[in-house]
Order: C-alpha cells, then structure tokens, then sequence
C-alpha cells in the first residue's frame, strides 16, 4: 500500500530559508514522522525561491526576455506560446518560467541543477530525521497530444527515475512491451493529486512505494536524436 | 490523505468472465472494503480480454496487419516502431496492439468504447457493494521527449478527468500558469506504481482523492487542430 500526504502549512520561501527545517516542521505538524524509504515530493517553486532563482519581471515584456534567456532553444512558437528546451534538456512551455504563486512583479526559475538541489534537501532531511530518503522536485508540464497538464520530475535523489524491466518476461515468457516505467514521473504525478495548484501546499509525502534508487532527472531527458517529435 | 492497494490475484481473464465480481472478489482477499469515493484502476488488458477484443497474432506479419487495422491514423513510422492515432483519438505507439501478458499467439487491442466499459464495471461494482465508486481503465504510452512510460486513463466513469481552475489566482490575485490538471492520467499512473508490469497485477484501488465527477476519456484529447506535434 502506498500512502500520499499533504504538507500544508509551508510559509512563503524566501532566498537562503532553510527549507529541510521548513518541511520538517510542516511534516511533524501533520501528525507524521519521517520512515525509512519515505520520498518527499516538493514543487521546484519553493527550492527555486530558497535558491533566490527569481528574477524581476514587471512587465510582459521583461517576462518574455526572461524566457528567451532561460531556453537552450525554441522548438515552437505560436503566438505567446513557446515551447523550449531548457538547459536542462527539458521540453516545455514558456522555458519554465513561472509568474503564478510567486511575489508580484517577479518570476521563479528552475533550479540551474534540481539534481543537486534535491540531495540537499536530502541530506539535510535525513540528518534531521535520522532515515534514508528520498527527494523529488517536481514542475507542471504539458504534453503533446494530450490535454492537461501533469506534474513531473525535474530532479531527485535517492531516488528510481526509470524502473528498467527490459528482458523482463510475462507468465508466457514473451517479453513485456511496455519496459521502462517512467515511475519518477508517476510518483510527481501521485504527490500532485494532494498538493493542488490554487492551495499553495508545496510538498507532499509519499510512503510504501519501494523505490528509493539513484536516479537523476536526465535519465528522463530523451535523446533528441532518438525523439520523432522535435 | 490518498491510499493506493494494489488488487492481486485476478486470475487470467477470458471473454465473457464477470470483472467487477472478479474486482470485489480481489478486494476481499486484500482485506479492504469498498468506500463511498472510492476509484477501481483497471488496466485495459483484463477488460479487453473480458469484451473478447483480443485477435489472433501468430506471426509478426499478423501483429503488423492489426496495428494497421487498429491504426486510424500513421503518425510516424521509423522500423518497426510505429506511432498511431487510434479511433478514439489516443497518439500511442502500435496502436495499442499489445502482445504482452496475453496468451501466446494472442493479441490485445483497446475496448472499442472504453468510456462503456469503463460505466459498465463502474454500475456492476457500485450495485453489489452499494456506494458510489469511480473506475478508471488505463494503459501504458509512451511519450514525446521524456523516456520511459507512464500509465493514462483511456476510459472512466465517475470520475474527474481534467480540474478546470481556469480563472483561479493565486494568493497575489495573478492567473495560475497550470490551470488544467489532468488528474485522471496522475491516478493512472499512481495506481500504476502499485500494480507493477511483470507482476500482472491488473487492478488497484485509490481512496481519499475527493475526485469523483464525470469526466470523459475524450476530455483528454488534444484537439489535432491546436497540438503543435503531429
């Protein structure tokens, strides 16, 4: 069984806020204490604000400038749209920069590496609690072909990103079709069925899952070569 | 809180078998009763195979003759992958033909209408244990620029397929940037991370997500006209 929490509670972050003690505290306000295997799902808005990845963008135009320079490069482009790849390799609109839930007249950016953002936040929730963990940033992102948007994982540690069930077979002993279960993503996607986007709860908990791993972000980075949709 | 049980022992399906007595049945033995609120996952295999949409597939040259059958649209073609539109508009590789965890010489192709199906399961189970559930009928895609696999919904009853939170601000009174959570394909892939591909655990239940309405498969379909990647 595997069991989702909210961790409401979490104040508005500001640069250098010490966000392990700040997620602990709202954890232990939820009546819940840290367990071994645990993975503590964060949106990469509050690690970006402790980070001070924020910039000034007053104007549309300011944010505009603010996407052409977060973006590696521009995939598509219609109207205000942009789709970008970020540095990171990401695909997604806008090169993730965000004005929602943040202050007035700023936006929040990625994370410049969310993989060593997360083993922070690890280290200094497992020294807290004494437990091995795990950490997922997460955004929002949309998707080809599908309406909606889903939460994803944009950096982790101790952590599976992919389960690699490749040579794996079914009860027939054909090989299974579907091999490389994306469960970074699921888990962002779980964590995200409890945090909500107009309720400001930034990080959840998730228990039972069993995939505490060494994953990294880039492992979900398709190779652009390898990518029929660029 | 959300909870998540995976529902093993599901014998393997044949056409015409009760699934929602199979389900209940399932539950039982997993010591859970079902709850007012309450979403059944089911993957599309178990019900397909219960609806006899299963098709002789011998040889590959039989498998590629279904994908072409199943295939209302090519989209790429590279080798032996191919990325298909099917009839109810879903963009997944193979036109979900599927020959996995399915008797040999077998395939399985999805529900002709996985919204009925998914209405039927739900008034089945809902009649014999006397609370309002949601079901969910999910299968696992790919997707563009991302690796790995992630389970969605492709059928429901009951159940909210995207929030809409257009016109919600935030705690600034600015427009939120993700107004469209696509929560179905997040409970797909979250019971996805109990069920596991090579255990062939067909069906999981999800309790405590508040998210019972009436969404539609199709709500999760791009429009072809708006999407930038076909």
């Amino acid at each position: 069984m595997i069991g989702i929490w909210p961790l409401p509670g979490i104040p508005e972050i500001a640069a250098g806020d010490d966000l392990a003690g700040l997620i602990l505290a709202a954890t232990d306000r939820a009546g819940l204490t840290l367990e071994p295997g645990d993975i503590v799902v964060v949106t990469h808005k509050v690690v970006s604000k402790a980070e001070g990845r924020t910039a000034v963008a007053l104007t549309d135009a300011d944010y505009r400038r603010l996407i052409e320079e977060e973006a590696a490069d521009i995939i598509r482009r219609r109207g205000d749209l942009v789709i970008t790849r970020t540095a990171h390799g990401f695909i997604c609109a806008n090169a993730a920069v965000d004005r929602s839930n943040t202050p007035a007249g700023t936006a929040v950016l990625l994370p410049v590496d969310p993989d060593r953002s997360a083993h922070r936040l690890r280290r200094g929730l497992e020294r807290a609690s004494g437990v091995s963990l795990g950490v997922l940033i997460t955004d929002t992102f949309g998707r080809a072909w599908r309406r909606g948007q889903t939460d994803v994982a944009i950096g982790m540690s101790g952590v599976v990103s992919v389960l690699d069930l490749r040579g794996s077979t079914d009860h027939e002993g054909r090989e299974l079709s579907a091999t490389e279960p994306a469960v970074a993503d699921e888990l962002a996607g779980a964590a995200d069925l409890v945090m909500g986007k107009a309720d400001r709860i930034p990080a959840a908990l998730i228990r039972g899952t069993g995939l505490l791993g060494d994953g990294r972000a880039a492992d979900l980075v398709r190779d652009p070569a390898e990518d029929f949709f660029l």
